[in-house]
């Protein structure tokens, strides 16, 4: 599928991988709108600092995967210069045009060479075509290819289309490795409105799978207009409505297939907590449910071991009750009042399904947060997995 | 080996397992002095809410594996009060001398029929002899009986000896499973100064493999002195000094054995984060690292990977600039201000080692902090230990 406006590409560099696709390329014709987040980790990767300052006149994208270039210092930034510099002369782009994205091992500086030699192919082989390839090209201990779509109609009757493709690995989430994401679409949208659009749904999709903030040297999601879908610029929300559902859309897909990607991750469970005295406390307890290796391993086993989910929520911080909690597995009614239910064999069927909801209610307050978690398989199981059989 | 003054026993309850030691029990024929160390979970369980209660009166120690008798309500009290009747009945001792410890499947209620069954047994085997067997009792997930011994003498010349025993398994720290420890000395020990070496021993060797406060239903550590070895009675800390020091050893080596127990965990790795802004941002980056399963298959992997230590520390929420930051590996200089020292080779020579120790160098204050964490093996590395390979 292709993205009006856009072209894509991607090629073998050599950079650090041998025979295998690990660099790609974004092109627009024009742009119309842009918006950009970036990590918010300490020690940020060169090309987080270089595309954070020019997310605003960004025309073209270029990917690498197998190096960080993060810690890398003065030299990381001119390596970035470089590579901005060598691609926009290919392009007849000014570097400021040029926004860059790095995934791999963290103090490797660039290999600027292979680079060099493989951008004139890069941009030769630019196409409506490409973005499949590219989207392979970004990928590193992922274990498939992470693409989403979706389209639909503004309300005066103007198409538009939305494709994302996104990197990042599920086995280790929340505490992931590098998640990159691009965003491209045909529609006529305005910067501030594509901005606010993007943080509040990367909030509700990415920021629900890793933690809050907590994010590595390189993640970023760069979202790209083409505007070659025609129609008046959409700037209001309320205008937009029909879009940022359909970017909803795409975001979510992508942050399930993060969940789900990684060798053995075979559920994806929405840990929602009700009833917390405070946002940040429903924080604090569904992510130290969602990270909790022996809840996770339950999850891997289909055990229904809700002593997990409690141990989990009492270290957590959040304030409660443990003799006025209520806990679910999708509808089953799994714990009342910090008590068993009797409700093993349901639980169990619940825990069957690739994707079902652990519901938490605190009975404290009105405050709710929630975050998808996957289940945690391996020879890590062995131990904790068989325990209660 | 055995300690003067106390007797110890173990049967096979088939409380909930089948064929294996899983109720033991200590009994002293006095005691002197006596302090004990309780989890911080809200969700408490009922044995640990009725030992911090009876603990200045406690002259018996009975503890079952496979039941934690946690979130079992009004029920779960009562069948503590069940359970040190019976016992009490057996031994000629008050409810409120019998200790209680569980550690197994929480929200399950104890068999306190099976219990009952064995006590008389339980009781009947009592010996100098039976602290392996209690030792191997305690067990659930961990694959090593875990018991630590020193001795020393006092300034005046009394000597004494330390019995301890825990349970508790490594792979799984810091989010660990119950740890149960129990400590046994012939010393003549106040009760307020046993209360203080427990509380800073404590902090210092299982407070540095879990995580501050994060402790499960039912962990506890007891501590009983028979005072059979004679000699004035021990009140104050300079007085105590050697024996603070045998104290320390014990621990630190139980604590030892808890990180090194599951399988697949080859390497003790000491996190030590010196130059931090304050104790709490030393606390924070520590355990941030020694928490990172991206860290913790570099380790398994013997990979000098030091950019997965930058992106966790830079997610910790502690305050430092990446370009000031020292790593070493022992005493090799691994990272200066932030860039590769190029001592690859020396590095993942002292990552051979069983064990060694990460300094971690904010360089923007004085507050140090070190936690002991494992590598983590298994199929989970199969993606994550090979990546930089």
């Amino acid at each position: 599928m292709s993205v009006d406006g856009f072209r894509a590409s991607a090629v073998a560099s050599e950079m650090r991988y041998k025979d295998r696709l690990d660099l790609g390329l974004i092109v627009a014709d024009q742009i119309v709108g842009r918006a950009g987040v970036f990590t918010k980790n300490t020690c940020q990767a060169a090309p987080v600092i270089w595309s954070r300052k020019r997310i605003s006149t960004g025309q073209a994208i270029l990917v690498n995967a197998g190096q960080a270039n993060a810690q890398t210092g003065q030299n990381g930034i001119a390596a970035c210069r470089h590579s901005a510099e060598t691609l926009g002369k290919e392009l007849n782009l000014k570097k400021r045009q040029i926004l860059l994205a790095s995934t791999g091992i963290i103090g490797a500086p660039l290999n600027l060479e292979a680079m060099d030699r493989a951008i004139p192919k890069l941009v030769k082989e630019l196409s409506p075509k490409g973005f499949d390839n590219f989207a392979k090209s970004i990928m590193t201990t992922d274990t498939k290819i992470k693409v989403a779509i979706d389209n639909g109609a503004f309300k005066d009757g103007t198409k538009f289309n939305v494709w994302g493709a996104a990197k990042g690995s599920g086995m280790i989430a929340p505490n992931m490795a590098t998640m990159l994401c691009f965003v491209l679409t045909d529609a006529n949208l305005d910067s501030h409105l594509m901005n606010r659009m993007l943080r509040e749904i990367t909030e509700a999709t990415f920021n629900r799978i890793t933690v809050d903030g907590d994010t590595s040297t390189n993640d970023c999601v760069l979202f790209l207009a083409s505007g070659a879908a025609g129609g008046p610029l959409v700037v209001g929300d309320a205008q937009a409505r029909n879009f940022s559902n359909a970017l909803y859309e795409v975001l979510n897909r992508l942050s399930r297939m993060i969940v789900l990607d990684g060798e053995g991750a075979n559920h994806v469970v929405e840990i929602l907590v009700t009833g917390a005295k405070t946002l940040e406390q429903a924080k604090m307890a569904a992510r130290t449910v969602a990270e909790s290796p022996l809840v996770k391993t339950a999850f891997y086993g289909r055990d229904a071991n809700w002593g997990r989910v409690m141990a989990a929520l009492g270290r957590s911080g959040a304030l409660f009750d443990p003799y006025k909690v209520n806990l679910f597995l999708n509808d089953v009614p799994w714990v009342e009042n910090g008590l068993d239910n009797n409700r093993d064999k349901e639980a169990s069927q619940v825990m069957k399904k690739k994707e079902y909801r652990l519901t938490i209610d605190l009975k404290c307050g009105r405050a709710r947060h929630s975050m998808l978690t996957c289940d945690f398989s391996h020879q890590y199981v062995d131990i904790n997995g068989s325990y209660r059989s």
